[in-house]
């Protein structure tokens, strides 16, 4: 019989915002193949009865490619195996999930997508910021600095002169070039913005800015999510370059007793 | 000594969909304030030590207004006790958190936000819809069908007719209003779209269709999203109407022994 395949969100880094349904999945799993961007804190919830697989796109010497990914999964499933492909944030955002799901389709290997808590949502919280807000914006979208280079540039203009709050994944490091972008679709250089890099994660940093002095901002480390709007104002005195995370000590609780972190 | 509020997201609606962090919060806290749209399921999981209050806007025989709960949570807060404020979904999209927060803060309350799951990704992780693909959309949009009626509209335009898949919440029930808006913004008939209501509870339905044929689609029950562009073709040919929730038994696990529900 062949093994399910789940497509689990991991959530933005914080172990304790995983899902349970997520907790429970990863405690029964075969195998887990993960991405690069989730956290050794997630990765000792797996027990170690389970494989895990860093299939992160930078891992090791050589890239690995989304064929030899899909390869792995289907070939671990018809083993017999319960996989659990872990992508941080939400799979079904900005992570090749389609190309999974139609792999595991062909193949026609059972599966299930388990949705789980997007990074911008985190990083909003983080700050304080509503994404939206009755006296101003009322839509959000999310977009990345560099899909810019692949699809119609006039379709990433439309969305940033709208007046929606955006949320840059992937703002990359060139903040100048972020900085012209935003102001060439007419957005003007005093509307407020945000950076936060690896939120929810003890290497949490956050910083906040206008357009016009973006090119300015400390480089902070990737992952990172740059938010940008009016209602970024809403962020209010309290936010400080640097936030401290509630730390948690019941996560052992969840913990299976043989888990022992990261093997493979 | 004040009492802490959170502001913590609830999930779509299956209870699994809690963060392990909305799980601890719930079981400790002294005070539950939660919105019509919070499941019974996941109200069950409230200790009956706490008390719970439906501030839904619709809730009883007349309209509880934002001051009266920014009233109830500061007041709970100055009594010295632990207070969730429930909010279904992410606590920061479409659910007047801003107002919420400055409230909080004008009144110094300690506050915190713990995100959650949003219903969007809930609906396109049941119907397989991947919302960003590399050989189509390369943006999300979230949007609220109403908003068209307070804001600009030309902004809305601009949106819809950026090329990003779009996710209109609460869409409503003039589904031929809305097809004639989404073709105004020069989207093509033949645009795939999927409706899906009450997502991750037992009673989720899901329909799929075209922009044209929005009109004579089966009205669902609220709370319902309707997702629209190119990727809803990826949904492919297991897309039924009627998805079956995988139905998890463990949740009692979880369940605290002086739990029994609502109670106000």
């Amino acid at each position: 019989m062949k093994g399910k395949v789940y497509l689990v969100g991991a959530g933005p880094g914080d172990p304790e915002l995983l899902t349970l349904k997520a907790l429970r999945l990863l405690g029964t799993a075969g195998a887990v193949l993960y991405d690069d961007l989730v956290t050794p804190e997630i990765l000792r919830l797996v027990p170690s009865t389970a494989r895990l697989y860093n299939v992160g796109k930078r891992a090791g010497t050589r890239k690995i490619s989304q064929q030899e990914i899909n390869f792995l999964m289907i070939a671990l499933s018809e083993s017999g195996v319960q996989v659990v492909r872990l992508k941080s944030g939400d799979p079904l955002i900005f992570g090749r999930a389609g190309e999974e799901i139609e792999a595991l389709r062909q193949a026609g290997v059972p599966h299930e997508i388990v949705p789980g808590v997007t990074s911008a949502f985190a990083a909003a919280a983080i700050a304080g910021i509503p994404l939206t807000h009755r006296h101003s914006s009322s839509a959000l979208v999310f977009l990345t600095a560099q899909q810019a280079a692949h699809s119609d540039p006039s379709d990433w203009n439309k969305l940033a002169a709208s007046g929606a709050t955006l949320v840059i994944y992937m703002p990359g490091r060139n903040y100048a070039e972020l900085t012209a972008r935003l102001l060439a679709c007419g957005l003007t250089g005093n509307t407020p913005c945000a950076i936060v890099s690896r939120g929810t994660t003890p290497q949490q940093q956050t910083h906040r800015t206008t357009i016009s002095n973006l090119c300015t901002a400390p480089l902070l480390p990737s992952p990172a999510l740059l938010l940008v709007g009016d209602v970024v104002r809403f962020a209010g005195a309290d936010f400080s370059p640097v936030f401290a995370v509630e730390t948690f000590t019941g996560l052992d609780a969840f913990r299976s007793p043989e888990s022992e972190g990261p093997t493979a």
